[in-house]
């Protein structure tokens, strides 16, 4: 297992890497990455990227997807400050989660997987204890556009919506329907980053 | 009214059929069509149809929407078991009708009308009260793909979801509008179907 | 102050004008454009466009959308009553206007601004506390035809639904925006204001 541990942490080279495990408590250590509340500026953002799985948070399957977001937005947006994680399907556990990064002025959390039909799958529930506000076109908006390619684009039940200042977007949980999604969302992200952090004047 | 019935009985060909009058305390009659819970497979699903309408509840309208809904799913779901019953527009008998169902472990619910903006369209409110998960995207698509031939389709106010392993969609009432709306998102309800049931290793 | 009043007043050509300043209280002067009760027909339909913004309420800003909302509502619907507000992006505020208007018997509702994700954007969580049944389709339809042309147009957080029988729909705050989602569902709204009045026969 350690083995398959450090696998992880190559592909993600040198980002911050929580791990979890069903019986280890969860504790986030964002003080590295945390904006200077002083200097709140576009170069210092906090971006969380956060995969919920059962499997990968057990060590019996390497996550690519979440690798994969973290990279696409650090490309993206590379003056950033990353925080990635990984908790296993449990409701309470990624909500708490969400808050604590909400909490941390995270300008941005995507979570990945745990969006799907089965049984296990709760990330949009616990995505919706945390949200005050719901942002509804940023899902409706993966899931037409990711369905022009891929039907079963149809089938995410992600959701999006801001927690205080703090965008939490909803991505599947493959590495394709990951990827993709956000592709299709990301300069609506940008500008939307911008907007909730109260940047621009409100009419 | 006697005459009425015979003649939706003769459309559903031999299909379990509950007729409920306003004075009628309801009763599923799901013995027959009820999978057995040792060895539940593909072929021993049972399926739901509801059909929602005050007017065809009282026998002052037939209802050729639910039929055809039922037909389209036999022809894609031969070896199913299916139930399909009348309500007339009362959140309280809808629900507790899904839920029932939900309990009797059907694997998919489609309720036909009740989605519209009339005083009495209630049917995605009684479908809230019951499921316990969201799927936004399968209303969203068949309202966007319907939109492309009848833009009326953006007025269905229909919702998707799970009541535990059971998907419930809400179809329009109209058996243009049912059935097109049914068939645009049928690959993702079979698809769906085997997820929901946790046939799939979740990741 | 009192010129931009007039420039206002100018704009919206002898519209019903409801300014409101951050100390004055709220009153709805509906009692001339109210329809009567036992004579309710198209012609007396009584149509709201409530402009939400701290700008224009504080006489900083110009409202230019909210009077050519009302521009457009006119010119397709030239037989109806009009009712013009605006407000400051107060939840409360927004939320007992809607339900005033909504009491007075108005058919349509139009809000215009506070859909975005500034921290001051709080309309459609305004909306949401009035009605008690929701139309996501319409909202949806203005974001996916809005984004054909103008991508952004997901990032709007507007809802649409039913406070009784008065259709509320949330447009988004610039003139553009505002009156593109507007056209883009108008034969909807036309539609959907006979249904909602219950001139329809239920099935």
């Amino acid at each position: 297992m350690q083995e398959i541990f450090s696998k992880i942490l190559k592909r993600r080279e040198r980002e911050i890497l929580e791990l979890e495990t069903e019986t280890q408590e969860q504790s986030l250590a964002l003080e590295k990455s945390e904006p200077e509340a002083a200097d709140r500026s576009y170069a210092h953002l906090l971006l969380g990227v956060l995969t919920v799985s059962d499997r990968c948070s057990q060590g019996l399957m390497v996550d690519t997807a979440g690798p994969a977001v973290t990279r696409l937005l650090r490309e993206n947006l590379p003056d950033a400050n990353f925080w990635a994680g990984l908790v296993r399907d449990d409701e309470g556990m990624i909500a708490s989660t969400l808050r604590e990064l909400s909490r941390k002025g995270a300008a941005l959390i995507l979570t990945v997987g745990g969006t799907g039909l089965g049984p296990r799958d709760r990330t949009p529930e616990a995505t919706r204890q945390v949200i005050d506000r719901e942002a509804p076109g940023l899902a409706e908006a993966m899931r037409a556009i990711g369905a022009t390619q891929y039907p079963f684009s149809w089938l995410s039940r992600g959701i999006a919506g801001l927690a205080g200042k703090t965008i939490i977007v909803n991505l599947p949980g493959s590495e394709r329907g990951a990827t993709e999604s956000l592709i299709s969302i990301l300069p609506l992200l940008q500008h939307g980053i911008e907007i909730a952090a109260g940047g621009q004047n409100h009419p």
